[in-house]
């Protein structure tokens, strides 16, 4: 089924213990998208860049089955640009740069080809511009995933809240599950944000896992214990992307269908850390996925007695 | 089979967010006695009280099926205490108060009925103690599992890199783990660890869960999402507890079965925290067990495809 992606795509220069780069491939649609390429072939892609963005990543996205009639291309203007350090424990991280640059003009105009969009994917941009994209389509997808920050809760409050009433999976971490609900218990944050329009909530922990909440129920995916994670930039975009990749693949929205979903997004976030960038998401095999899912089993298939 | 349970059994006085006491029962051999109790009815307790320890408490041990005759009560002196206050977080706390009263004389003889023990579980104390428990056992028992802190590390190390030579499992802390191994990658510490004498080898992660590492294998248990931690004084005691009680009932130290132990620990430590003090663990019934277990099963079991 067709899946829509929305996000940035950018060049982010990273710092960790273990690694550097002054410039490579980054944004959250450009990791959701090679994420999610694992899962299904049908990929429409919302972003802007600038001139300096490489015509050779557009044409890799685009062999890997990823349209990219939806990225405006600024003939004057540079890519976004990020820039970050990792401490030690690779769980924080300090933003050195952030050059907005063709992002501070990002209003996309869905093309007309990406209206049998089925699946939904809304990664962390301003909330009007997350809005607009789900008003641009004629036919309510099937399924509307939302990623946000604690950047948004801070300035766009009111736009955010009205934007979670449109969508039904919110994708967060524990932080702003906390800061979302003013709830420090993430089972309390949960019920509270259950009421503000997602059917589901997803909590991300970094290595401490992920928790799928909906209605009364609750789902926990643990995170692959690593010897070392080499670069954690993108991992939640790449977990997404895996997510609503196996739900793209298999159109099947249970909850049920859910757990392994969010288990495949635990196996493709596993697979970027390991190296930096996006170098790790771009060369995974379908017998890697099938591999590490079994990994995930042995990791966490117990007997009752 | 007979679990011989070793630590100590004090009184303590806790503050919490939610709730203060200045004085309940408490100790490593306390918590891990009733948590194992829900398990097994043949405990033999190696301890050391004071005069002012209720005899009820005694009784009601002994009413569960664990033996007290290596409980030494000295006459004129206090029993250990302890006072301790949790931060809002509950994963860390403050020590106010470290009583050591009877316990600078703890020195136990095991009594000849203690002979038969089958399973070991060495509480929290200095490991030349526990190195005297397993030198007095005339055969060894099928499963050592021992428990220590940072501070034994610090000023015992010696003393614990040879007892560690005689255990089967040890079970201690994230934190422990990367200081014990000098290694921030918890993998990696456990890879160091495990050429350290033990041969299975359980990190704590409070409510992040808790790993188990074997050869090669690693097996994950999630901590239960919960609404509020009330108390989490004895979880780790708890955990303990329930696990080996588990290994002790089915006679099965497998690694499998060492899966369903570990979960069976999770459980035990996730009612422990539910009510002060030891409230919760004395209360617990097969059905409470039985319907925990399901919610494991429900949090963490997903379909490959």
């Amino acid at each position: 089924m067709a899946l829509t992606i929305v996000g940035t795509m950018a060049f982010d220069a990273i710092e960790t213990p273990f690694a550097k780069t002054d410039k490579t491939i980054g944004g959250s649609a450009t990791y959701g998208a090679f994420a999610a390429s694992n899962f299904t072939n049908n990929i429409n892609q919302v972003s802007i860049v600038g001139y300096d963005f490489p015509t050779e990543v557009l044409t890799e996205l685009n062999n890997l089955g990823i349209h990219t009639e939806g990225v405006e291309i600024v003939k004057d203007k540079l890519s976004f640009f990020w820039s970050g350090r990792y401490h030690l424990d690779m769980n924080s991280r300090d933003t050195l740069i952030t050059d907005l640059n063709v992002l501070a003009d990002f209003n996309p105009v869905l093309p007309e080809s990406y209206q049998n969009t089925d699946y939904l994917f809304l990664g962390n941009v301003a909330p009007a511009i997350q809005k607009s994209v789900i008003q641009q389509l004629k036919q309510r997808p099937k399924l509307i995933l939302l990623d946000t920050m604690n950047f948004w809760m801070e300035i766009a409050l009111h736009d955010l809240l009205e934007v979670l009433t449109m969508i039904d999976i919110l994708v967060i971490n524990d932080g702003e599950a906390r800061q979302l609900a003013n709830e420090y218990s993430l089972v309390k944050a949960a019920k509270k944000i259950l009421t503000m329009g997602p059917k589901y909530l997803v909590i991300k922990k970094g290595e401490h896992g992920a928790l799928l909440f909906y209605d009364k129920e609750v789902f926990f995916a643990p995170a692959l214990p690593l010897e070392d994670v080499f670069d954690p930039t993108g991992a939640g975009d790449a977990f997404a992307g895996g997510f609503i990749g196996h739900l793209a693949k298999t159109d099947d929205i249970s909850f049920e269908s859910m757990k392994t979903a969010i288990i495949m997004g635990s196996v493709t976030a596993s697979f970027c850390v390991e190296k930096l960038g996006t170098e790790r998401l771009r060369s995974i095999t379908k017998q890697d996925i099938e591999t590490r899912m079994k990994e995930f089993v042995g990791l966490t298939k117990f007997s009752v007695y």
